[in-house]
């Protein structure tokens, strides 16, 4: 089971006593969008750098946080590390770990989504290695210099729990099986090209969508600033401000092709609403 | 003391019993240069993100490693957090801590700077709490939207001991009094427009600190790849292949004006040797 903690942009209290004051929201809080576990996963499998934290051999009981570099392989984070190295000495004597994925967005750092994966982080047996081989090699190919060092072997984090951080108020703990059973999302490594797409030649279309599928009224302009297989996310402009708007698919979409041919459909279904 | 261990470019003996090669070395490797703790210091000052790593109060034992912001507020990182996350809860309980700072640089992540900080972080009293806050807001303008809540507090991490690595074979430990007396470069906030600028209209100039200045031969070209306050370093092309230089300066300088007199000065310098 998910604990989701709910966003509480009224909560602080500022030091004179004041509360933060909550935007009007124009779409239905319950319009499908991915789990936390599955933006998690998500998240994990579109980065190939994170931190490893584990627990100092040198340094009594101090957490040691050091640079690696992951693949995912079947769920779980697996890394080429040195024995030379700090964390490898560490492991080595105490298999409890974590690991940092962070898309750090310069901009406004506190936003940014991350995940905490919490385990144990194991030396890979022979028989896991040949396959954990082929999969971080696929994602990290310079690994191949030094791959069949003696002194370098393969790791992997069995991940036991997670901590989720979407943003400002978005944010769970779960636990394996959660982990394990969700699915990166398939329009990942493609939302980027979609969303360009969209924002150059299909404005007029994200009006129309925000007009009659959401509480916006009198659009200026849409921007598209998110797309997964459950629905798409726009950032819509009326005469009081910017809001953002999510409206989702009638169906999960599996790839690019099949998100333009319902976001076809969608136009051609908001015209219907228009016209009635 | 700072404990440097050696690069062992020709340590690694890979599963077919053959070693790496060895490339010759064009200058002096005595050439002054920054210590790794002054290198380590700057790398911290140059950035505001960072993995916190704590000891987890849910899952017992284990290293927890979160997003932070932090600046540097003379020799230590300070964070502003929340009351109800994660990591202030662990600190709570236990202030073991570390913070990995890491330059992640995309295109060969493994040979990118990255320092671990290791030590006790700890509440600010009310007396370190001013300075502490003016120096964080000045790195961090934007938090003064969050400074003032009661649920948030300055942290700060006592560093006792720091593990930097520079890239490939380049790592040292070091300890608190090391840290504490290095400074930062004083030129780094400027390093890259300076670089810029040599290697726009100054590459004749490069070429001939090459030529007199180190054993490169014939040199074709030359970029300026780093500068500090110390000296500076090239990748100089021959007829053999691609070279580092590195090039000391007469005297440790401080601004970017020190730095172009002594640029200057040392095209004179080159010109009379390749007179004489």
């Amino acid at each position: 089971m998910s604990i989701k903690e709910q966003p509480k942009n009224s909560g602080h209290t500022m030091a004179d006593g004041s509360k933060m004051k909550p935007q009007k929201r124009l779409y239905d809080p319950e319009t499908r969008r991915s789990s936390h576990a599955e933006e998690a996963r998500t998240l994990a499998q579109q980065h190939v750098t994170a931190t490893l934290c584990s627990i100092s051999k040198q340094h009594d009981g101090h957490p040691y946080g050091s640079f690696v570099t992951y693949a995912m392989h079947e769920g779980q984070p697996i890394f080429l590390i040195s024995g030379l190295a700090e964390h490898t000495k560490n492991l080595m004597k105490n298999p409890k770990a974590s690991l940092l994925i962070s898309e750090n967005s310069a901009e406004n750092p506190l936003a940014s989504a991350r995940v905490t994966l919490v385990g144990a982080c194991r030396k890979l047996d022979e028989e896991e290695v040949g396959a954990a081989r082929e999969t971080y090699l696929r994602h990290h190919p310079s690994a191949v210099a030094y791959v069949d060092f003696r002194d370098f072997f393969f790791f992997g984090l069995e991940v036991s729990a997670v901590r989720y951080i979407g943003g400002f108020g978005k944010m769970s703990w779960f636990e394996h099986d959660d982990w394990i059973t969700a699915e990166p999302d398939p329009l990942s490594e493609h939302a980027h090209e979609i969303i360009t797409h969209m924002n150059e030649d299909h404005e007029d279309a994200m009006v129309l969508y925000c007009e009659t599928m959401s509480d916006a009224q009198n659009v200026q302009s849409a921007v598209m600033t998110g797309i997964d297989r459950y629905g798409f996310e726009m950032d819509a402009t009326q005469t009081d401000g910017v809001h953002p708007i999510r409206i989702a698919f009638s169906h999960e979409v599996e790839t690019p092709d099949e998100a333009r041919i319902e976001l076809v459909r969608m136009v051609k279904e908001a015209r219907k609403k228009l016209a009635s």
